[in-house]
C-alpha cells in the first residue's frame, strides 16, 4: 500500500494527469469530484489518496469494494461500474488501461527522488584505460577492466565486475554484482539485475577418445571464444546467467525481456521483444523468435528453431523445432496424489491398452454380421 | 565422518547430554556401558567416538553393522536392536529422535569454536546515516547504504550490499554476498546464504499498444514500487532471488524455510512455516498458505491460491489454485527411453482412444441381445 | 565470426597444424592448396582464413557452401566432400573431429594473449595465515579467509570470498564473484564459473514437535556440519550451487562437469566425469554413478541411486533409483495447446479408460462362442 508521495503535497488529479507522459496514449476523466492524489495502489489496497486501476475482468469483482480515489479502466468497466449510480471514485477511461497505469507508475518512480549525482566511488578499481563517459556512476568495490567502453549516464552498481573489452551503451544500468566476462557487448537502455553472469563458458566438451582405460568418459574442454551480444532495452533479471558463444555469438536482441533465474546457453538467439519469464533454461544452439512468450521454468532444447510468435505454457518442455505460431503446452496434468498414482500407473501400458482397443475394434467387426 | 572435538576431551556421553539444551524434549540412555563422546555422525560412519541417529525405518538395517558409540532412537528401534542380546552401542532412546540430533548437532556447532568478535571491517563501505546497534559485524567489501537500520549482533558477510532503507532485525545472519534492494525487510534471526537477492524487480510489462509496426511487440517496463518483507525465523537458500511487488510488497512470513535457487515472484505471499526445496519457482501474485511442504523443482504458476498444509511433490506443476489440504501431484512417470517412446506416442490420441472405448461399448451394446 | 589472430600474421595451416598438441590424435591434410589461417569458425561462419570443423552429418549440407579455407572432418566426409571433384577447402582428416576440434581451439585459446602475471590485487583482503604458493593471482576485493592453503597458479577472481580452512588445488581457476563457505576442499585445475556458491548449509530441518498449538509447524535447523570436496579437472557453471552435507561430505569426483544453475543437494555425491546440463537439481544423499550423462532441467529426487552409464533425457524427473546404464526419459509429449487440452482431458481418466477395456474384452469374450 504504498503512498509514493507526501500525502500533504497531493496533487488535483487533473492536474497529475497532464503531468505524465503518456506516449499518444488517450485517456478522459469521468467523475463528480476528483480527488487529490498522492500514489498507486491495487484495487484491493488503495486508499483515497490513490489510484488504482483494471486491467482484466477477472478483478472487476473487486471494483465494487475498492477505495482508491481513482480507477484507471476501459469504456466499458467504467460504464458498468456507473450502472448503479456514481461510484465513489474517478474514472481515468484509456482503451489500454495496463499500458496508462505503466505510464503512471513510471512517472511515480521519477517523482521519488532524483538519482545521486554521477560519482565513481573512491574504492572502485577502473583500470586506466577504460573509456567511461560522462555521467558514469560506478559503486563501491565495482571492478572495470582494462579497455572496457562505458557510455553516457551508465551506472554500474556495488560490487559489479566488468572484464576487459566489454561495450556497455548509454544510459544502462547494472545493479550490484553483476559480472560481464571479457568482451561482453551490452547496448543501450539495459537493465541487469543483481547476480546477472553475462559471458560464461558455455558448456562445450567432447569425449576425448584416446583416455586410457582407467580414465574412460574423460571430457576435453572446448575453449569458448565467442562472445554475447546483447540488443538496446533489454532487461535481465536477478541471476540469470547469458554464456559467451563457441565460436559465433551468442545474441540477446533488442527489447527482450528475461526474468530471473533463465539460463540462456551457448550461441542461443532470441529475437526481439521475445519475453521469457524465469527459471527457463534454453540450451545451446537454440533459436527463438521475435515476440514469443515463453512461460516460467519451460524447458527448450538445444538445436532448435522457434519461429516468431509462439507463445509456450510454463512449465513446458519443448524437445524439437517449433514451425507454426501459437501456443504450446506439455504439462502432465496436476491431480491428488492418489488419484494421480492411480493413473499415472496407466501410462506405461498406453501402447498395450492402444493395442487391446484395436484388438477389440477386430473382433468386433469379425463378430458383427452387419460389419 | 566429522569428528567435531578433540578427541583426547571426549565428553562421558551422560555428561554431555545433560548439556544439550533440549527444549524439554525427554531422553533416556540406555546401555551397560556409557561411551565417551567427541562428536556425530551417520549411522554408516560414526565411530566409538561418536553419536549416529536412526530417524527412519528405512535405515534400521544399517543400526546392526553400525561402529557408533551410541545411537539416538525411538524406544521400538531400540527395544528391536536389543532382541539379540546387549548391541555394540548405548542407546539414546527418545519419541522424537530427529528433533534430538537436530539439538545435539546444534550443541556441537556450537562448540565449533567461538564467533569472531563484532567488527565493522576497514574496508566495509557504512553510510555515515545508516544505524548499526550493537554487536554488528560488516564483513571486508560489504556495502551499506543510507538509512539502513541493522539490529544487535547482525552479521553482513564480504561483499554484501545493503541498498538504502533496509531493515535488518536482531541476530540475523547474511552469508558474503547478499543484495537486499531498497527497502527491503529483513526479521529477527533470518539466515540469508550467499548469492541471494531480495527486491529486485518483478517482471511487470505493459504490451506497448502505440508501437509503430516496426516495433511490434515492444513492452513498456512497469516499475515495481512495492517492497519485501521477510519474517523472523526465515531461511534462504544460495541464489535465490525474492522480487519486490509491483505495488503491495511481496511478503514471507515467519519460519519459512527456502531452500537454494528458488525464485518468489513478485507480491507473492508465502504463509508461516511453508517449506520449499530448491530449484522452485513461484510466478507472481500467488499465495500459498501455512505449513505447506513443497518439493525441489515444483513449479507454480501465477495468480493462485494453495491453502494451509498443502504438500506438492517435487517437480509437480500447479497451473491452478488448491482449496484442499492433502498432498498433489504431476508427474510423468520415468521410463527406460524406448519404452517411453512406445507408450508417449498413444499420448497425443487419447481422446481419439477415448472415443474408441466408446464406440466399442455402445456397438457391443447394439449386439448385446440381452444388454 | 572469430578472426582469432592478426589476419596479417596467419599461420599456413600445416606449420600451424604441426604446432598443435593434439595428444596423439592423428590427422592428415588433403588438398590441393593449403591456406594460411588465422583462426577457428563455424562452417557457416568461417571465411577462407579460418578453420571450420564438421562433427556431426546433420550438418552435411553446410559443408558444399562453407567457405571456410580447412575442414576438420572424418575420412568418410572428406571422400563425400570430393565425390564432384576438389571442393574450395583443404581437409585435415582424422577419426574424431570434434577432438581435433578442441585441440585446435585449445591452441587458439592460448595464442589470444599471455595471462597477466601473477599479483595479489591490493585491494584484496588475504588473512596472515593463509597460505599462497607461488604464482597465485588474487583480484581486486577478493577475501582469503584464515587458514586457506592456494596451490601454485590458482587464479581467484575479483569479488571472491575464501572463507577459512578452504584448500585449492593446483592451477584452478575462479571466475569473480565466487564464494567458497568454511572448509570447502576443491582440486586441481578446476574452474569455478561465477556466481557459483559451494559450501552452503544442505537444506536440513527437523519438525518441532514440541512447538506450541500457536507455532504448529516450526522448523528446527539442523546445523549441517559436514563440507564439500571437489575432485581434480572438475567445471562448475555460473550460478550453480553445491551445499555443504549435514554430516558426511558432498562430493564431486574429478572429471565431472557441471554447467550453469544446478543444484547439488547435501551429501549428493557425483561419479567421476558425469555431465550434467543446466538448471538441473539433485536432491540431498542422492549417489550418481560415473560417466552418467544428465539433460538440461532434470529432477533427481533424494536418497536415490543412479548407477554408472546412465543418460537422463532433458527435462525429465527422476523419483527413484536406477539400476540398469541406459537412457531414461519421463517427457509429457509438446503439443499446440487446444490439442494438448483435448487429450490431456483423457489423463485423469486413464484408470477407468482401462478398466472399460478389460470390461469390453470380458463382454466380448463371454458373447464370443468360439472364444
Amino acid at each position: 500500500m504504498p503512498v509514493l508521495l507526501d500525502p500533504a503535497a497531493a496533487w488535483p488529479l487533473d492536474v497529475l494527469l497532464e503531468q505524465v507522459p503518456v506516449h499518444g496514449l488517450s485517456w478522459r476523466l469521468e467523475g463528480d469530484t476528483l480527488p487529490r492524489v498522492a500514489g498507486l495502489g491495487t484495487l484491493q489496497a488503495a486508499g483515497p489518496l490513490e489510484i488504482a486501476f483494471l486491467s482484466s475482468a477477472r478483478y472487476a469483482a473487486q471494483l465494487q469494494q475498492s477505495r482508491a480515489g481513482a480507477v484507471v479502466l476501459a469504456a466499458d468497466a467504467a460504464e458498468a461500474a456507473c450502472a448503479q449510480g456514481e461510484p465513489g471514485f474517478a474514472r481515468i477511461v484509456t482503451p489500454h488501461p495496463y499500458l496508462l497505469y505503466a505510464r503512471l507508475a513510471q512517472w511515480f518512480h521519477g517523482q521519488l527522488g532524483a538519482l545521486s549525482p554521477p560519482e565513481i566511488h573512491a574504492t572502485a578499481v577502473v583500470a586506466p584505460d577504460a573509456e567511461l563517459a560522462d555521467d558514469v556512476s560506478v559503486g563501491p568495490h565495482a571492478v572495470i577492466g582494462p579497455r572496457v567502453q562505458v557510455g553516457p549516464g551508465v551506472r554500474i552498481g556495488a560490487g559489479c565486475v566488468i572484464e576487459a573489452n566489454c561495450r556497455i551503451g548509454a544510459h544502462s544500468l547494472l545493479h550490484p554484482r553483476v559480472t560481464l566476462y571479457e568482451g561482453v557487448s551490452v547496448g543501450e537502455r539495459v537493465i541487469l539485475h543483481s547476480g546477472v553472469v553475462l559471458g560464461a563458458d558455455g558448456f562445450g566438451f567432447a569425449p576425448d577418445a584416446l583416455a586410457p582405460t582407467a580414465e574412460r568418459g574423460r571430457w576435453v574442454k572446448i575453449p569458448q571464444l565467442g562472445g554475447v551480444q546483447i540488443g538496446d532495452d533489454v532487461e535481465v533479471g536477478a541471476n540469470t546467467t547469458i554464456d559467451r558463444g563457441a565460436l559465433d555469438d551468442t545474441v540477446v536482441e533488442h527489447g527482450v525481456k528475461l526474468d530471473d533465474q533463465i539460463m540462456v546457453g551457448h550461441n542461443v538467439r532470441i529475437g526481439a521483444h521475445t519475453a521469457i519469464a524465469a527459471c527457463t533454461g534454453i540450451a545451446g544452439s537454440t533459436t527463438i523468435g521475435a515476440r514469443c512468450m515463453i512461460g516460467g521454468a519451460a524447458m527448450i532444447g538445444g538445436h532448435l528453431q522457434i519461429v516468431d510468435d509462439v507463445v509456450i505454457s510454463g512449465g513446458t518442455t519443448v524437445p524439437s523445432s517449433i514451425t507454426s505460431p501459437g501456443q504450446y503446452t506439455s504439462l502432465y496434468p496436476l491431480a491428488e496424489h492418489a488419484e494421480w498414482q492411480r493413473n499415472a500407473a496407466v501410462v506405461p501400458q498406453l501402447a498395450r491398452l492402444r493395442k487391446q482397443v484395436r484388438a477389440l475394434e477386430r473382433r468386433l467387426s469379425d463378430n458383427t454380421p452387419d460389419a
